[in-house]
């Protein structure tokens, strides 16, 4: 069937997604955020599975083999007893591969929305994100994927997610500084420890419950203290040179703190809205040229738009 | 001075502060309500230190020395290198003492806020929070005492705490079971371990954003899951016989979850707004029996009134 027909004959599906960035300093494995810039993809029912990409990491998104999308969606379908109808996707990535923005829970979100769209599964949101949640091991950025805003989530039963979405206050303009080396979930998780003093794990309640705080009612000014985190970042710094490298930039022109986006390498920056977005770009470059590393800045924001169709 | 003159002349204080509940579960050491019944304050100057008190534990709350609200204030006075000014005292305490109702909190509060008026300190109220809560080692009850409503709070310094106030949406009725015995801050604190595993302090992070939303978003649904913590009830349910007695009255009759009110022994139940409150109590005093335990059982709600003079 060709697109054109496809699309004529409501067969055609469009679907967004946004990046995410998971753990936002002590809210570890407990919160995420929506960030602006997405995964696209169109797919209609074809004889074979095909796939045409633009955008990042265009190699890995259009190789047919392995893929994450088309993997959760089969996966889905024969769990599901369902024919797997091959599908003809194009992709427009614009979200770094294994770089801790939400990538493969953004693949996981849409294999999993294709299967429930063309195998008419009838699942409904808690089912979809618990899917991906079970499939992420985390349910953080697969429930800020699907809803958008700022989500907080615990598995509350094998494949069954407990969400709750809150749409922060305010702007909230960010910085992402994206390494050029990639680094695994699993590896990041390695580096930490088993157990955890009485005081750090009070910190991170506090600061998770600040930050909370800060989003909900719109006061940037907690976040310097409220970003403070004692459960991750600290074992992952050596695996991410660009946080220790850019921790000393807050409280600097408008920079309000900074997080390891998901499990890194990237590093998330939180930006006042009053700020020079631009100013804020020159202080983050001139600290990582000082640590001789490299990075993509990228600006960005929180968004409201979770995965929807189109 | 005799009263009348005081209350005339104007040097006549009156002071009216919450009972508080801290620790709500998972949130431990970091976040705590303020309650509808109080502890009255009337403070004149005097030749000399007296006491007449009226209402709960009338015998230490008019007990001159070693009386936690002088010893308080003196202290504060001395420190500030002012003279100490004697107070004649009229207490009417709703508070029990040594129950985990923030009866200490609100003592020290009391003190502090005399001191600040009787020896014109001009302190502001983050000063007045950070030195209640040094006293007490921790913030959570102090803050929520000054301020009301729902309190997060870390110590940010010596005697600094950061806090942020929160009004609760909707309503949120609670019964407490306050027993016979009273229980030591300090002997409840020694019953905890010094570490825990990454996912008891992951759990208690999940939780304590979840109960933070749900009293920020109206949800009196998320309570019985987001009321779950690891990182102290399971060590202080020996010493507090009633929580575990009480736990397992979660989801009957509009019982929304119970949680130790601070170090314990009282438990704090949260209740149904829809849900009838005297089925409520006929159910927790039904299992309070068939433990063989006993309890007073006390109707009560959060207020935002914090401790101000009146």
């Amino acid at each position: 069937m060709d697109r054109r027909k496809a699309s004529k004959t409501g067969y055609r599906f469009r679907l967004s997604l946004p990046a995410t960035s998971a753990n936002l300093g002590p809210a570890f494995d407990a919160a995420a955020i929506a960030m602006d810039f997405r995964l696209h993809i169109d797919a209609w029912p074809a004889d074979e599975f095909s796939i045409r990409a633009t955008g990042r990491d265009q190699a890995v998104c259009e190789t047919v083999e392995n893929h994450l999308i088309l993997k959760t969606y089969s996966e889905v379908l024969q769990n599901a007893g369902k024919k797997i109808v091959p599908l003809q996707l194009r992709i427009e990535n614009e979200i770094p591969i294994g770089k801790g923005c939400g990538s493969s829970a953004a693949a996981r979100v849409a294999g999993i929305a294709l299967a429930v769209r063309f195998g008419r599964l009838g699942w409904k949101e808690a089912q979809i994100i618990g899917e991906a949640s079970r499939r992420e091991q985390h349910p953080d950025n697969a429930s800020a994927c699907w809803m958008g805003g700022l989500t907080v989530a615990r598995m509350s039963g094998e494949a069954e997610a407990q969400v709750v979405c809150i749409r922060p206050k305010g702007k909230w303009p960010l910085l992402l500084a994206i390494p050029e080396q990639s680094l695994s979930t699993e590896k990041a998780r390695l580096a930490l420890p088993q157990t955890y003093s009485r005081a750090d794990a009070v910190v991170n309640v506090q600061n998770a419950m600040l930050l909370l705080t800060a989003f909900m009612q719109g006061r940037p000014d907690l976040l310097p203290s409220a970003l403070q985190d004692r459960i991750h970042q600290p074992y992952r710094a050596p695996l991410c040179p660009l946080l220790p490298a850019l921790e000393p930039v807050t409280g600097r022109d408008g920079i309000l703190g900074v997080a390891l986006s998901g499990a890194g390498p990237s590093v998330l920056i939180f930006v006042d809205p009053r700020a020079s977005i631009s100013k804020v770009r020159k202080v983050v470059s001139g600290e990582i040229c000082k640590a001789q590393l490299r990075a993509e800045l990228l600006d960005t924001k929180i968004t409201t738009r979770g995965a929807r169709a189109v």
